[in-house]
């Protein structure tokens, strides 16, 4: 991993990166691949519930970046979000850009019922115009979110990562599984790196919480089933998908995605449910040890977020880290 | 359908409907609907090529609608709407509403090559700098490119008005396909809609136009098909869904999409495709003719836009109007 | 108090109320007073915390006010309005007014530290970018803070409301005090207005929750007291300003504030405090009844914000419920 | 010529130069001057006509200048370099330079019928739109157009280059001639330039293509003329102005323009006027070979533009380059 | 002269004008041809020598015009032109007109000069930011200027007014002169309009104050003259023209501007001049009494503007006040 | 005083200073303890009373710093110093800072009265659109005028400079007194730094010009006053304040503010009240000797501004020279 350090020139302003409070341990992991500390900062909030932040090194005209996944508590995390931007923006950093490796609005990216906000729109607008110059982020519900944010996007992508552990590992008599046809693009993209089938779910959402996937189209029966989706939540799709495939003789499954959320019931569901044997996941979100059950696999994003920073703050092509 | 008229408080301003050159055909089809006349126009080029434009009604605090699909030429059909819609903005137009039937460039909505545009949003912001104030549009590509809109926008569906021909047919033993999985979710909604069960290929896009089609995913051998998409051009997808649906027994295909561009190579091709025996499509575009083979029917979708100019203007409710 | 009706032109568009989940009470009583119903909406939680909202009714260009104090918890209070706002406007709602009775964050309106948020700019921005046209609020702050919106605001004060109250009382030998020097030209203003004379404390914040007031300055022994705040949040100042006028033969206080949040220690800290006999605030905030001590007085600003909307509505002027 | 270099203190970005469609040659000559190779990209049509680009160096931070005459089709030419603007922005490009040696629509400048569009205003919006930081071009149709840019314009003029070849030659018993009083200023500054008299005539415009010059204003009996216009599109003017000089007795007319369109009848109109026996322009649109008649003299821009992308590069003062 | 009404649907909201200090006869009788009273404001300086401004009738959701040309004092009437916009802005006014008979800074229209600002865009942007929906103005000194504004402009002409004064007159052996040729193409309009010839001075301006004007070109000898320009300030352009047309034995010029500010050397230059026995112009500014030397026919725009405002109000097309 | 040099990294643009008339000596001065010439501009008034500026040094890519305070002429000094600003950016400055020692406006900084403008937010609102990217000023009327600039705002304190005045005199049985209690914070904070205690005027503002106050709060009597006030103008607040000290047996004033306009009577009043010994102020607008009554104390903020200058440019930190 490359040290930072100016570029030929020498003509780089100073890097620093601050960390709001969401998700510390991976700002921590990323700042130490890329040879720096972590900057100092203050959240805290007034006894009225406002909160308040303060950078604790100056950053006058420096790049800086702030790393902040929209995880639990998603609110708290994106108002402490746009203040830290506005503070580093008022405070005269040279450029800022907001870290996001869980967008996690970016699932709320169309008009699906009338009268609601286009949420991952709104809130890409919010961050431009509490100063973000930039933002970096990873695999975003879909692909079109990035044409939201009116600034310009670096948008990562975990693939290499998850494809990387799954190479070394057996897959003849394996399929790519989908729960959900309208975004089984990326599953196809990932099986066909790995040189496997794919198929995928029909799949009906009846509220947030519970979806009904009426069948499995594409062959599956008796094969080993990598199941794999953007983001876990509920792990409702996961349980609905695993009932089809359980009906097709499958008995082997391994339930891979980027963004381990793992919300409400999913683990006393995941754990419910033998099939799955394996879970494999990122560390784009913080998952606490009593989550890590079947011994889970949380592949760090840390390596690829840094080798983007340093990419930023020098100002080298970033091509060979998109997913395409 | 309703004819216009000012609403119980007796306070709209009144409406009037101007045209580009896309399209005539139809804003005079939607103003028979409204039973208002087509408000007067002029476009044509300089001598350098220039485009001029000028509107030859009064407009002043009246409620604007301008009717133009992004249809060939393209650029200048755009650079016509955006100066028709300048020329409104600054004639003291009450309110400019761009009616675009196809927006050609809800295509290019992600960023999958590196250092290209997300088009579709910028067009969108060109449409916004132009002085338009809403946007009327129909079946956009992905549902994502409403929100690259800064603007209200009413996004309506074809999908009534396909629907209630095919319901009108015998249904049985037929299966919705989609060509490409990563835009079957709509496939499904329709073939719900109608009763029916759905597939969906698994496309590879190698050129612009050429596509590999791998493998149809789902049951659909000796069925019949109806071949479902939002736009057809050259029919590339189409030709390689019907390779892949023959070496399933399948015979017997009826082609139904909402945009019927058939540029290229698209008749021929379809001429040579005796599984084709239908198509079915609306005149969101012109439809030429000489590209009418094969009995195709174009549904007129100019009820459903005279409606939605209606309700704008009256400022009536437009949920019933929507695909959700 | 009128009801809604159009004007004389009979040219208003209709009126909607909607609230948020932060103070639905008096949400609805603002709508009894103005003789309407509560326009329905709803407000849930994704699994992976996102916020999601939806308008019930129909809000095509109508008169649209949302009611939302920033209480606790104040981050998901603020993005809920954001929320709010965005829907009505993508919804094409012909005007959309914030109705803030509480801007919490009008407390952080300077840059008393290096490296912070305005965060009471900041917020604002955030309220204009989500799409509201204008903003009703209550004792800000500061007034200054009126100048950080971009859009027109009608800043309302209680003090008619807590006057009236007073009026009715024996002031003799009666003095008002603020516990800040810094924030003393209200409680002058109000001590005018009661035809009583004004004191103020000497504070010096130590931290967010423990402040220092060194002294009481102007002549306030043995008097009767009417301790006079914008906020009380832990009752820091409160608790430090009666001590100095303990020390100053004072034994009778009433404790007053138009946004009574009484949040941490408060309760238990005024309980504490046997100089305070009477503490009187108003319902822009939510007050449970166990906050309820010392036969507490929250006087209803309800019928005042229903006057603003109403001549919101109907284009009436409002300087007669402003302060200045 | 200089060679693109970095500045004393080393501390420029790359330079990076790329040529939309419109003038290829023009754009390789440039490079040429400045010592480096035109970055490659590549443009081209979906089937739905949609215009497709893509960058296909890194312009990571990089100074980027895109060249584009608006020349013929201009619609598409437009088109084409708002998306490689938008591209460049997008892909994170230091700062971004329109190139538009041929502004065509700099004649559309003023509102002089009702309900048109003063497009020459709203295509600069559209280039800022679409992420223009700068914009170079030539001679705009009338000096105000450049207060038409939201952005810093560099606004050359190619007189130094036409007086130059001009003064080489036998300028005794000389009169500058430009068709039109309302543009007489610069026919007047280049006349004093080249220490010639100067006349102007009274043009009344009927169409487009069709204007009729009632008379020339000045001296011009039996003289030999520069006939001096920014632009020579149809050559209706020209035609008209040599019928009138015709009458007054001058038989030696040399046509000089900045902008030598040529387009529909100007090559015959041209040729069927024996009193022109020369044509001076330059390359700022393509002459293609079959319009280069009666020896016509297309003088290079190139250098001037080379000089001036160097200077601002480099951070030079261009007050040299300037016209005043 | 109309009467202010409703238009025929009744839903005009009511009209109110204002007036700065510069002009107040004229807002004046504006609104005695409008029918309406001029609304009170009152203007004044701090001690500090800043401006206050208060509208003092209510604004909320009226129609307001606010009437301020940019006379001497130029600096302060323009500065309390846009505090009156933001007061009637911020106290909720429906839509706010800026009334600018005389624009002075029109004249710097264009960079003629390194590091300038070309301060005509500059003040239009100043008026969009401090809050005008609209202008309304007259004879600016290019018409390029009209696209410098973000809004709507609607630009008056006086031409009707000068033309119909001297269609009364013997008009036999006239012809119009303008001192500038950069900008004879009104004046060519103008003596069309009257059916006499036109010509045209070389000048170049050496200072602001000092032009020289090389010739008069066009047919003037022994001819009586109507010097024709758009703003007459210190009249030095004026006297080189009559030195020219008195070589050329011109002995009677009548001397006809839009906007006569008669500043400096003005008023003894032109009585130092017998050639100019007629002196006509407007009262787009004050001219006082002292002024009006020559028996000086100031003719009033007060019914133009009326009518203006009033078709503005009503939403009528005002095409026919235009000057095309 | 450092010297202006490039930091380790060698990137800096050259700075360079100009001035427009409001304050050339502060000007030339800061740029002495710059070690830089300031640069050359001209400032003039065409005939029609409009200012016209040119920066006479090329600015591109220069890192520009234009001074003028808001003093009288105000209107003309706020026009002069927006056509720098947009001169500057026109010319294609790299970056412009509006250096505005004294900000008059501060003072309408809140809506205290019916349909009055915020002042200063339209101003800080102007100086936006007019290009500055940012803005260096002092003693604020309130720190909340901070939030009303959309960019960085570096806001210096001129505490330092006249605490360390008075740190050099005796001030036992010394209190400070700050004429009005709604700005009495930072009399607090200044009598804190000096160790003495603090007292407050009970102030009704009648005009402008006449003001009230009731009472001095706080314990004053007998002892010797600082009168401390961030500005004074007609000094009518000071002259009633020591009316009411005088009742109090106070006989020893030191007047002291950061902004000495002493406009109006302020000179003649100041003559007249013998309490008044001294008076002690700075250089932030120009003091003519005429008004250096009382061997007035006009201690220079150039050392500041050039230090907070040089931080700026050279990129670091500024926190040490702010007042918190």
């Amino acid at each position: 991993m490359p040290r930072i350090q100016d570029n030929a020139k020498g003509e780089r302003k100073e890097i620093c990166v601050f960390s709001g409070q969401a998700h510390r341990a991976l700002a921590l992991e990323i700042c130490e691949h890329l040879g720096i500390p972590l900057s100092p900062s203050v959240t805290r909030k007034f006894s009225n519930d406002n909160l308040y932040v303060q950078l604790q090194d100056s950053v006058r005209e420096k790049d800086v970046f702030i790393i902040q996944p929209l995880t639990y508590p998603v609110s708290d995390n994106l108002v402490e979000l746009l203040l830290l931007l506005d503070a580093a923006r008022s405070a005269s950093a040279g450029r800022v850009t907001a870290v996001i490796p869980y967008y996690s609005y970016s699932r709320s990216d169309k008009k699906d019922e009338p009268r609601i906000s286009i949420a991952a729109k709104l809130i890409a607008d919010l961050i431009h115009t509490a100063g973000a110059n930039r933002v970096l982020t990873m695999t975003l519900h879909s692909p079109q979110v990035h044409g939201f944010f009116q600034m310009p996007v670096d948008h990562l992508s975990a693939h290499p990562v998850l494809a990387a552990f799954y190479r070394k590992k057996d897959l003849s008599n394996t399929v790519v599984v989908a729960p959900d046809m309208g975004h089984a693009k990326r599953a196809f993209a990932f099986a066909r790196n790995l040189g496997v089938p794919v198929a995928a779910g029909a799949k009906k959402r009846l509220t947030d919480e519970t979806v009904h996937i009426e069948t499995i189209i594409g062959d599956v029966r008796g094969k080993r089933v990598i199941l794999f989706d953007d983001e876990v939540a509920t792990a409702g799709s996961v349980i609905e998908a695993v009932a089809r495939l359980r009906e097709m003789d499958v008995t082997d499954v391994s339930l891979c995605c980027t963004h381990g959320v793992f919300s409400g019931p999913a683990i006393s569901r995941l754990l419910a449910t033998p099939e799955i044997h394996e879970i494999v996941t990122t560390n784009t979100v913080p998952i606490p040890q009593e989550k890590r059950i079947k011994d889970m696999q949380v592949l760090s994003v840390a390596p690829l977020f840094a080798e983007a920073i340093h990419r930023i703050h020098t100002g080298q092509s970033m091509t060979t880290l998109f997913e395409y």
